[in-house]
């Protein structure tokens, strides 16, 4: 077709997921791949399971800006998308699976990462309720968080329908260990993740502001979240338990319903049947979002469970899902709804 | 000395880890190890961990009555303790690791776990107030599940210092593969379970209704408690992400006192320092129960994150430390607070 | 296209990885899909991870003769392809992911797997030497064992140098635990293999004559192989260590070189740059397999490392390579050679 | 008693496991810890497992000349500790866990390891012919490698009873991630081994001509050993398939007796039942090394398997049983034999 794509943070986990899938992308070409701290280095060495990049080599960010592509990806660590986006031409389409963009509240997103905001972009959850159109009239997309996708998707139904209270929302989330990125730390070894389960940031992620200003905008009111991460022992997947106060009336069948009616006919979104639970290791290597909820008499809470790979639907996936959006193109085009299993 | 304890259920994960604990304790001795499906079977076979045990057979249940123990550890599956204990000699000290004799509500029981309620056995929780009196003058107690042992002995401090509401309480809790025991069933194979993370009984679990019954009694006023269990890829260990509403002028101090000064001179809970969350592998192998707690802000909610090994402080080390208080020897004997790491 | 597929044994892990790779080409549909322990059920409760099969049940095996499929891919336990096969139309193709039509002698197919011997078909290894022509020629085709394959790919390129005697060939290999089926079996359950690594059927595994027969023939001399099955805790994988005795003048450049040789032009072998060992999680999903090779002076052994999945090269992801040999179709179809990482 | 042990390296995988068990060792203080690039942090900053160690700080290496221990343990990288030995009191007894001391040829350590060589120590392998007394009587013990202990254990009975061929040895071993040490490398991610299989410094690695020169010595006469080391997603655990060109008369028997021959009475190690084939779980956490060994016909190798936990027999279980033996202490005190399972 002649669309080529950029990638600028090409050498981590979700560009390495993204350069995945545009292989696999009918109507899209690789163009320059940029990983500053492997510049010059073969992409192989770097993704060996990769072999079709095979003679390809990692440029620097400058080399973007002249590059030519139609749409550049950035997969940067927070803080270095708003340098390199400016240095783009005005027309190319960028998509930002970074944090920079996503938070429209300039005080909110310094509160959470420091620094200096760069501005918002278009929200890049297209299942959101009228997110569509505006993703594909955008030239400049913010993808959200892997976190803030399970979350958001979990409970924007039951806000949207009226059946839970928009404060005290609850969230507990459990991770695989790519979610931390490609970066040596001694507490991300295998040695000391295998075996384990830690809670961290309570209370305090940075993922949080972009929940509450997704599920503020579908309640149509401020939302209050407890949201507590967890580190488990895989290196794909998360596993968001999510709850509300269920307001009076609701029941398990409300519940269900709602997720039912928010999700039909969405091509990624998976509301499992009755009394089938998401496992995070059925979306491995999609684009899927697996749900399931319920109402907890006892506790007065409604709850759904949602699974993704956090580095598909919660990154790469739902970065080309919103790029096809931006370039015409089906939604689905180089995406899947099923995983690999076991 | 002369202690001798015989085992039921001594082929399954709790009983195994039993037997390990028990190799290592200076004054008691093993005596019969029954496991009906196994009997006549080599200890070792089973275990192959446990070298020490080369020459032991797994014998049957009923050979128990006639063993002559001085104690006798029940780790069956539930339904199955009553009888057994009913066939033991009066005066001989029973722990259950089972769930036959945790709940003092009949009607609750049956719900839980189907046919006929069994009793109710001094529930054996050392760190709960009060408990340890009536533990050591028992001679049947009923070691409670791995669940409640880490959701109880995380909020209870907040309950009984009156910073949390009783009301909508939240418990979710991952853990290890060991908690589903050791039975062959498809859904719990490695390649089903590595690299997956996935809710189960949502609403239903039965151990709810023990978290409830403990704490109730620490309120003083029924509670109510959602709870939602998570399966996560490691063999062994819970960590259990603990929320209630704060009352008025609870803040994050009050919240790690309350927890300090709950188990203060507590030899197996150890309330971490400032910052540090607990991990659920640094309880390995040991009694030991990680704890750590906040008040967030934003959502009104104190939060307390725990961590044990489920087969440790969740069953074997539990049973053996309130076999020790029955016994009148002290308390820690033959368990260890460290855990095994990396 | 008008090219229908229907499957036996489609409940197992063979089975349903090679319904992920149906869905996914372009030129097949998918026919009737038969596993009798699940006749009846819907395809996803089994395999949730392939929502695109929404609304499709499993049928019995029986019913495929009247399918009226143009290929068969048989996903069965050793024993049960004969009768199959045997109630197919014989102008059907047929691909057996099983064991049972891979040896051509047989007494030592009876040996291995005890019963009576189905027969011989060709055997679907396309990088051999000659492969491909006769498997395209062919309506039945034998897709070979995980190891077999593994194995005979590191080594047949060195025996067809003559740079390794033909006797006194080893083989290593661990593999993750899918290899052993979705059958529940205490052994296999997580709680078992993870954290664990265990050597099994050491000197009688049943793939062992099939890789003798595919060695002897490219070496055009009876070879005989040690062979060692480690398996190991990741759901899919296999890492094969082999080796051979070097006949003198072997150095390291003469192995590397008979790998390059070979391989030249392979879609789906890579051999790795220099230096670069393979790994087995960079094969995962895909059909690829990666091969290094060194001369090992001080033992006089060369020694060539290879990475498969077993599910993909070693199961799934061959049978539809030879499938597509055997339909007419270019041999990539709805294969990929690229992995999901990490 | 008054014994006092200081520790050189005690922040890493082998130092904190040899704190947790001289936590539990009746005769020993733990004395000064030192550890240089965590001077002045909490022990249990670092080893949170270790909550007996509450109050302990971290000192330099330097502060070990003064601390008037009885005994110093080195856990240091390699190349580090020929200089802490020095500054030592001449009396101090000393076991180095790491490489410095443990090869007799200085061009040989050179070659593996680079730098000067720092002499060589009574080698710490308790089970080797011999060996018991040598250590009792020495000041200064090199404890082995975690590969060199599994392989010389399993191979070392065959040379000695002139079963095996000393040339053309072969040695696989795949080893948790524990081995490559607490450093914080992204090949050590766990997102990259969980997952995965990987050979690795195929025909080079280090502890190759520690192995040689034991089975050498064994043999009384120099062998050949081809040596395979595979990294797999465990955190610890070492199995290793050993073999050797069997002699003409060794059959299956002949193998398994020479184990039992060679291990009898020894408190740990363990030749399994026949039939049962080691496993790495069933050794965790203690100082057991289990064996099983057989004949294969078909390949005229002799075939043994051993398992060891490398933290514990393969490094810091094994300096401490080597410490017994130099202190006059009963061999096992503080050790175990069993293992955590699962």
């Amino acid at each position: 077709m002649g669309v080529t794509a950029a990638v600028a943070g090409a050498s981590g986990y979700g560009g390495g997921e993204l350069l995945r899938l545009l292989l696999g992308h009918p109507e899209i070409e690789i163009g320059a791949l940029a990983a500053n701290t492997s510049t010059g280095l073969p992409v192989t060495d770097v993704h060996p399971n990769l072999p079709d990049l095979d003679g390809r080599v990692f440029t620097d960010a400058e080399s973007l800006a002249a590059s030519e592509a139609d749409i550049v990806f950035l997969a940067l660590p927070h803080g270095q998308s708003g340098a390199v986006a400016a240095s783009l031409p005005r027309g190319t389409r960028v998509v930002d699976l970074g944090a920079d963009h996503r938070l429209a509240d300039a005080a909110a997103w310094q509160r959470a990462y420091g620094g200096e905001h760069a501005g918002v972009w278009t929200y890049g959850l297209p299942e959101l309720p009228g997110a569509r159109p505006l993703i594909a009239a955008s030239s400049r997309v913010a993808a959200p968080g892997c976190y803030p996708t399970a979350s958001s998707l979990a409970l924007a139904p039951l806000l949207a329908a009226g059946l839970v209270e928009p404060r005290d929302l609850s969230v507990v989330a459990a991770s695989g260990t790519s979610g931390a990125g490609r970066s040596a730390k001694v507490n991300l070894l295998g040695s000391e993740v295998m075996g384990d389960l830690t809670a961290y940031k309570v209370g305090t992620h940075q993922h949080r502001p972009e929940i509450v200003q997704t599920l503020s905008a579908v309640a149509g009111t401020a939302v209050s979240v407890s949201f507590t991460p967890v580190l488990a022992p895989l290196p794909r997947g998360i596993l968001a338990t999510c709850s509300g106060r269920a307001v009076p009336g609701t029941d398990a069948d409300a519940v269900y319903e709602a997720l039912r009616a928010a999700y039909a006919g969405e091509p990624f979104v998976r509301v499992l049947p009755p009394g089938r639970w998401p496992h995070a290791a059925a979306t491995l290597g999609g684009n899927a979002v697996h749900v399931q909820g319920t109402y907890d008499a006892e506790s007065g809470r409604a709850i759904v469970v949602s699974a993704i790979d956090n580095l598909g639907k919660g990154a790469a996936g739902q970065a080309l899902q919103c790029a096809n959006l931006m370039l015409g193109l089906p939604e689905a085009t180089g995406l899947t709804a099923q995983g690999i299993s076991p």
